[in-house]
């Protein structure tokens, strides 16, 4: 089968309200990828997004961002998984391209959240029926999980407050961050107000807009578009029980488990030669779990990571290398493919401040819900 | 390329409103078509669905079905282009299975319209800001294309009323079908109630529930899971200007045409080789238009097909078989999968007294929109 590569990719700052619609965020992103690439055909369109049925109004974004994109005519249309969207889109470019039915795929994330009304449009990521009926959010079904973690492990108060405050150091040099201007102690976090108890406001990613793209092509034919490709090695969907209380063990993300395992083994490389970890902390304690989930970290273990430094530019297993969900920003059905373009970046020796000498593969993760879709994928240079 | 094929089927009949929930028919439908194959292994699974944002407060329907399949575990997301969703999720089945990344994929589409709710819903299909602000719906599109036809080509009154005739005398031989048990002479569509002018009441599909579903496996394995597997030769997706308005001539379908095109292409066949035509009858217009963008009749002559019997299933190009949109129902994201339902038990004779004799191949047609999207599958046997 053929070998598949990132030949491009465009990201547009991540804001917390932008004036310009949501189909021209998208076509923004798709302009600057294809810019770089040399104006690169598009064979395919392939749309991540998971609010704009109620935000607005729409149900159709493929065929929309493609004509707003000057791309009418090609082949578009949706892919989603709550809030694991983009990365779900990412996967269908893979296999087309590697199919051989699509030569090369546009793959554009976008989301605008701008009001309130996000939150209960985010809540149907849950179950209707048996969870949001209940009361139940992502906010709260995360801080559950929080609670339960300290309950079983009992770990340090500040535990989790290390990874919130490597985001954000990391966002400081990434000009697309949402919050590139703030530096925070773990004292910071510790006293920033609860949420959803145990839940503080800097444990949670920002509610934002944005949008990112990356063009997809055969390795064979990844020099006509740039001089740098970078190999989607792998790329593995998992699922899980889908409410959080069937599960035997809700602290070990078992889909996050079985998909990195996947995106691994398809991969043929090990854990330990990966040079950072892009993955989804979308809340803190996502964080922490996903390193264990990931094999990184023992059950429990998964803070000390975070406390010891491990996952700093310089540790053992960089994550959030340019500032993450918590700190770029979580623009939902975008964050798959901002990630994808900071892998591109670091892979290629493109990172700035932040690069991560030598790095050669990166694992990139993406969670669906409370972890009942999780999405792994693999890249090397 | 490995080549694809479906190697099982499974449909519930449609109804009007169901009592059970989407997930259960979903899963119901999963059942039928796994119990046909003697328990073939998924390896993914793809769902097509257009509103359950809206009328079941869900969006994250992968996980939760194949939660509720007893699929927990397997790769499972969402595809959608708007009415076309059904059709979105089979293309991707058929990329995943074709890449080899996928084993057996199962595809599985379900809609709850239920109540009144649906039509604004229906609506984001079209342009929110400028399209539906100005009062557009999808009927009222319809409506626009009909009125466009008639002021264009001036065919009688009666010119598209033999496609709703055709469809429900086709439907009284299905099980599965909404209206199995009405006979419409033209003279009762023509004086079926106003809806939209000049659309009646007999010209447009119901709304309605339903779930369909299929099972791909490669061909070299095929005959593991069935002794008569369909082969999906091709598999193609084509966008047009997004709003009708800025398409040069809108009754071209330019994206009916585009589709329909390259899979005949892809599949290595001739038009005139095909032994049946599922097209996207939500609208008699639909039809007629159809016909004329894939080339079965030149521009303001398709409804000459319906009118001098070629479409019925002894005519030169059989339509709508099995009851089509019309008459079997129309509930969105199953649609597609009713349709390729249909075609597996004509190529394979099972079509009962309906059968097309010595059916080899069927194109099949899926409308996103007012044809903004158009997403074609060649089958045969």
């Amino acid at each position: 089968m053929r070998k598949v590569c990132i030949v491009g990719i465009g990201q547009i700052p991540v804001q917390k309200i932008y004036q310009p619609s949501l189909r021209k965020l998208a076509a923004e992103a798709c302009r600057l990828t294809l810019e770089n690439t040399g104006g690169a055909p598009v064979g395919a369109l392939y749309v991540g997004n998971m609010l704009s049925d109620e935000l607005q109004q729409q149900k159709h974004l493929g065929a929309l961002i493609a004509d707003e994109a000057g791309l009418s005519g090609v082949e578009a249309f949706q892919v989603r998984a709550a809030t694991a969207a983009g990365a779900a889109a990412l996967r269908v470019g893979f296999l087309a391209v590697k199919s051989g039915a699509v030569e090369t795929a546009l793959i554009v994330g976008v989301e605008k959240m701008g009001s309130g009304l996000a939150t209960p449009a985010l809540a149907k990521a849950l179950d209707s029926k048996r969870e949001v009926s209940d009361g139940a959010t992502l906010i709260s079904q995360n801080a559950r999980l929080m609670r339960l973690y300290f309950d079983t492990y009992h770990p340090p108060p500040d535990a989790l407050a290390h990874f919130s405050v490597n985001s954000h150091d990391n966002a400081r040099n990434n000009p697309n961050a949402l919050f590139g201007d703030r530096e925070y102690s773990s004292k910071d976090i510790l006293s920033s107000r609860i949420i959803s108890p145990p839940i503080r406001l800097l444990d949670c990613s920002p509610v934002c807009d944005g949008a990112a793209a990356v063009l997809l092509a055969p390795k064979e034919r990844a020099y006509e578009f740039t001089n740098k490709p970078v190999e989607v090695l792998s790329s593995s969907v998992a699922t899980d029980r889908f409410r959080m209380v069937d599960r035997l063990n809700p602290l070990s993300l078992a889909a996050a488990q079985a998909s990195a395992e996947r995106a691994l083994k398809d991969a043929e490389i090990k854990r330990s030669e990966l040079s950072l970890f892009e993955l989804h902390d979308a809340f803190s304690i996502m964080s922490c779990l996903a390193l264990e989930a990931t094999g990184f970290a023992s059950s429990g273990e998964g803070w000390r990571l975070a406390a010891e430094g491990e996952i700093r530019l310089d540790g053992r297993i960089p994550i959030s290398t340019m500032g993450g969900l918590k700190a770029r920003g979580h623009p939902i059905g975008a964050t798959a493919l901002y990630q994808a373009c900071e892998i591109v970046l670091q892979l290629t020796g493109s990172a700035g401040p932040n690069q991560i000498p030598n790095a050669r593969s990166a694992l990139m993760q993406s969670i669906g819900g409370v972890a009942s879709t999780v999405i792994s994928h693999i890249f090397s240079i």
